[in-house]
């Protein structure tokens, strides 16, 4: 294990949008701007390759290229996390090995995502994955998208592999996270992250240790402060940093249509900002000009005064 | 109004089990110790004829049996709030005119759960019957048992009835309520109440006005408890008692199989505390003796000692 | 069981709408001239009180009274049978015992539908609940309003019980009547009927025994037609059939949105006729001036002259 | 369009199983005895790296190469349809190309499958890889594993770029086949296929154009009986093969738990037929030898005597 990567690994580790120019083009001056951008809110890691990454929707060689040119310039100031989910599991275990040689620290990687597995069929592949891995791993519980959950007594069996560091859980339900972190009191070492950025305050209050919060691309900072808030009890900070994050919620992704309005809102945002382009893969597509002006005029007047 | 019900509704409401010795057989005197017992806690409210009541599942014969009972002997105490949830609008009217002669404080209603309705047919739907209604009310959001979200637009809306003062939300998805809670920033008394009571402390933490916690019915104290620490904001002890709850639900609720662990659990808890029988309305049926033993076991030696 | 009710039933058997005049009453010459005009088609028998006849929206009132009328009316021309589904087991054997006095000739029966059960628990309730009926039973699969379906080993141990002496299946799935159909091989006397119309001919074709269409209540004979042509194998016949009822589908059916717009589109065109009264129960309402032209302009200029 | 290509292309088009002997290795000896054997039973083309032919779970280089030696074997005899079904626009792309290069008749494409799009985002997804696809298109609606319909008007719509030029629906909606059979009428020229076994004799007896039958890896004679029993209306044929098909699907279909069951079975009889080695890719696995001997007691005592 990389020993940039203390277990647990706490804070804000945000997935990453990935800048692009065209449909199988890096925004190579956009992707530098993004990292220092992040780096600068204090953050504690960056995931990329996960689904705010819109990863599955890449060519595998813009993948590889975008490994590459992230741990170059990161060059371990902060960890990194490279999505490596994958319905193919050559697929999945090559790109951990090109990371590893890339310099990242580790590998997150949810189920298998076109057939559904049972539960001894997902630990199975989980067992035989974390076998040919060269990094560590987080487990990524993702049921919208992957129509799975890892059950917790799936996720405390895989945690039994020495390979397996932690779990990131974008389920958005906080019973479940709280059923991971009571069975997992034993063990203050296997790291629980948060994946929604609504839940963040509380799930850090209550024995989480942080969030993969997609908001973080565009206010990395905003982020690290309710973090920080919650894990020193400084409840009313907390209150009024959750209010700004929920704010954030009812209106930049609440422009568009369909489930990909928050991806749109997000990196949207990264374009008025001048950070990054916001070209996005198919199926989906940037937003028009009309909800562009709508977001710029909620950025301007409702979002930035409050950071 | 009632004026025994301040706006708005803050603390803990038990959603009261129904006591029974037989298929349509009241457990009286099981009601009466039962009604102390969760009194003694110390409790905000009292809601009767829920989905932890097995409302559904009774007839109407018991169940105005059981408005008119628990109204006399609560005698004011605290609001009694009663589930008047039905497919028919008729039975509805029915039983809130019937809570309504028999002193109780107000009635909760779920949308009507054998056809799905759309949201404006949701919308029209408490709009005529809230004119039929004697009593205040509170909307039930329950989408695995009624396949229906009250989207918070819907609730916005329907908040616009001044009958209408608060929700219980039992959808376990605390980021729904955080939208509400964030959509009634200006409306501070309306009342917004979290079923599962897995999220009773985070809830209060960020704004929520308390919890129906179905596990009150055996420990009363020990929700109100943890309501008051949050909302005095004391991390600490909300923590642990967070601990406990957690641990509730990972024992007692998981001795059986199916979603109905968690309803015959509270009975065979509270039969083993020798306050009412534990006999269950169809479909369900009481744990047999092998379980139990392990409800008994359970109770003895990890829960009692904890509170 | 009444001599009336051949094993297995077979042909068509109209779901019947209950006309309404308002909100507790009954559309009595409605309801006498929407039986005359659904017998005359030569239906083979008549389903009350089903998913069709709003029945869980209906008060109980309302329910006994239809049951009596409908019996007396119907005098034996063709079997009754009264869809008796309920949350509350009570509430269930009493309007069995209601029917049977009425002079029904069986009861219909889905799993309750707030609770989920599993399916032992399913199948111990139908054992419980064929010990306390006076008539015999057709099981009902309507997953998608039940949120539980009839597994096909589940029915098969139900069929052991000499009262279940058929099953309506409305889950539109028919890999699962199929597997009905194979299963029940060895008992030619059990009854499988498919609830969809547009399924009507499929099913007949390879196996089931008729249909429970919807669309009856409008144009009884042209199902029964083919219900006819399916099951004397004029393949050409049930084809020309089976698209008038694909039409009725994408024409009547598709006029309002929601999943109300099947039932508000027959009541409709039931009054449009002069038939009964279109009348809805909460949550519903009737189709608006303009959804009725609509409605009248369908029927006029693309219906009927197919029929 | 290759001029094999006849449209609509009617009758049974198996999807083929992809034959291996390890993670990344094709059986190619198994392979070419499969594509014979599948070929020899008389089908109308074959459909390669489908969900049977577990092709999300194959590496690229795997599917490149099997694009290649089927092209290569079947060699013009029957049409060859390529599934290129990615969550990737341009790996979906690269794979349309080569396998246009290798002799591919046509490609097969169901929605991207790990972020849900909407039905707009959808088409508007078809019509930017219909652009840059150097072959013809069959819709592919697959929502158990994509999340997604194709709804009818998304279809109706899609259905106006030459390009598309059909549709395989595995949907197991019979309702949702006939509303395209009944909207595409005016389109004798645009083939419906169905991708359930079970539902191949009904299709095609009411204006279905054949089946995509997994079990036409193993005995595709059945099928192409089957199909022709119900084309020309020989409807005693048809419901005997029919028995055949549901006896199958009971039997050898059974034998595993959770969904990956039908493809472990098929892969078996396959190995015990000597055909083709039964190894699967991650995250299943091949039966043990207990499943293995009921496999092969199921196919020689019950499903061969009937063939």
């Amino acid at each position: 294990m990389s020993d940039r990567l203390v277990k647990p690994l706490k804070g804000i580790v945000p997935p990453m949008i990935t800048p692009m120019t065209g449909k199988d083009e890096v925004d190579i001056g956009g992707l530098e701007r993004l990292i220092e951008h992040i780096l600068d809110g204090g953050v504690h890691g960056l995931f990329i390759l996960g689904s705010t990454g819109e990863a599955p929707d890449l060519s595998y060689r813009m993948r590889y290229e975008l490994v590459e040119r992230v741990c170059r310039q990161v060059a371990g100031r902060v960890p990194v996390l490279v999505g490596i989910t994958d319905t193919s599991f050559v697929e999945a275990v090559n790109l951990a090995c090109h990371s590893d040689k890339c310099g990242a620290d580790a590998v997150v990687v949810a189920p298998p995502y076109y057939f559904p597995a049972g539960q001894p069929e997902l630990l199975e592949y989980v067992e035989h994955l974390v076998d040919q891995l060269p990094l560590d791993v987080f487990l990524y519980n993702m049921p919208s998208y992957t129509k799975l959950f890892f059950e917790p007594a799936t996720v405390k069996a895989a945690a039994e592999y020495s390979r397996v560091i932690g779990l990131k859980d974008s389920s958005a339900n906080m019973i479940y996270l709280h059923d991971l972190i009571h069975n997992f009191a034993d063990r203050p070492d296997f790291t629980l992250l948060t994946g929604p950025e609504e839940l963040l305050v509380e799930s850090v209050f209550l024995g989480g240790h942080g969030g993969v919060c997609g908001g973080a691309n565009m206010f990395p900072n905003l982020y690290v402060k309710a973090y920080e808030a919650a894990i020193s009890g400084d409840l009313e900070m907390a209150r009024k940093l959750h209010k700004t994050i929920m704010l954030i919620r009812q209106t930049i992704y609440n422009v568009g249509r369909y489930s990909s309005s928050f991806l749109k809102g997000v990196k949207c945002v990264l374009s008025c900002m001048g950070i990054c382009d916001d070209y996005m893969s198919e199926p989906f597509h940037r937003f028009r000009k009309e909800e562009r002006l709508r977001i710029q005029s909620i950025l301007e007047e409702l979002i930035l005064p409050k950071l």
